[in-house]
């Protein structure tokens, strides 16, 4: 096996977890017009993705063992497959939300229409925004971008939060709208999920570019 | 570097993961003696826990990344110790989880005492059985048993479902009692998730002991 093959077995890798990537996003912005725009239409379009999304899993797990298992990468390649096969878990469960949102967005459709003063599409365009800029830290191996992700997850944090606090006070308000109050909540949550793997993601590719573990706080030089 | 010392290496790895495990079981179990029996002085354990599997995780994925990079490892044992970084993974989460329902039993009390009719310590008994069986299957090698860990999901699931519709027609007769039905509503949805980060545990030893990738209903010969 020669070096080349190599470098293109590793570019291969690197290309199909974008590609995952942009699926993933993708999927998460169909099930954001399925609840913001109604668009139950895009419900559809969710549940295709999520199965391919699936499969792309599995595939970019296969091609991480047979680099392991063939090439024996060392040093930061080593530590680009491994972050390679924790962002890739991480954007499955992107994926799972993202269902979780449409399906959630399709009980809402079927329920009484409610307006409630949580700004979910504000959330919505954070948590995205903070999916892109991981991914564009890993094209760019840009750990300073991936530092500036991790700082966006308390805001999504707090939205979540607020988010919880002012659905309580509807739903003391009107019983009633408490179907959609807590579908809005769960919408809410999943978004405040979805923040945390992009902060997962952002912490691997700091882990690649670095070196270094940032998760929970703390810095470890990590040799390989 | 002799074999025998890889051994003894895999076999570190091995025992770190289950003092991992017994760790996130104990969290889980301190997190539901706040919540069902009202000891907050069990939420201070979860704290002090949880730390410790956050250092726990960084340690075990250095374990696995030492290894990978200086034994290169292949089939079976490359295949574990793959199964090594996600499980590492799935109980830092099982950790996150028992956080956040110790952070909601905390809110609980805080709040005006409710009854209602759902069977939370049957929901938890049910989903740390499964996270004790995935760890006895990866103790014993056993992917039977980690099958049957598969097929207890789908009662958790019902389990949760169930919880969501009793909750809302609770609220729907008694508003005063939203804030602590969405509590219990977020215990169950977490809960819920454990159950799944156990079935992800059980699917990862499947991996390991056949070499089947079992994820999303496939089975998927794999070579290393």
């Amino acid at each position: 096996m020669t070096r080349i093959s190599f470098h293109q077995k590793l570019e291969s890798l690197r290309e199909r977890l974008l590609q995952m990537a942009g699926l993933a996003e993708q999927t998460l912005s169909f099930a954001l017009d399925a609840h913001c725009r109604g668009d139950l239409s895009a419900c559809s379009k969710v549940r295709i993705n999520e199965t391919m999304i699936n499969r792309f899993e599995r595939e970019i797990d296969q091609m991480a063992l047979d680099l392991l298992a063939m090439e024996q990468p060392m040093a930061v390649d080593l530590r680009f497959v491994l972050a390679a096969i924790k962002i890739n878990s991480d954007l499955e469960r992107v994926g799972d939300m993202a269902m979780t949102i449409a399906l959630l967005a399709e009980e809402l459709a079927g329920s009484q229409p409610c307006e409630f003063p949580v700004d979910i599409p504000r959330m919505a365009e954070l948590s995205m925004a903070m999916i892109r800029q991981s991914l564009q830290a890993l094209t760019d191996r840009d750990a300073e971008l991936a530092t500036r992700v991790l700082a966006m997850d308390d805001a999504v944090d707090e939205m979540n939060r607020r988010a919880k606090s002012v659905l309580l006070e509807c739903i003391a308000q009107d019983a009633t709208a408490a179907q959609s109050a807590i579908n809005l909540l769960f919408i809410s949550r999943s978004l405040e999920r979805i923040a945390d793997h992009a902060t997962n993601m952002a912490e691997d590719v700091i882990f690649w570019v670095r070196g270094a573990d940032v998760r929970h706080g703390h810095s470890l030089p990590i040799q390989a």
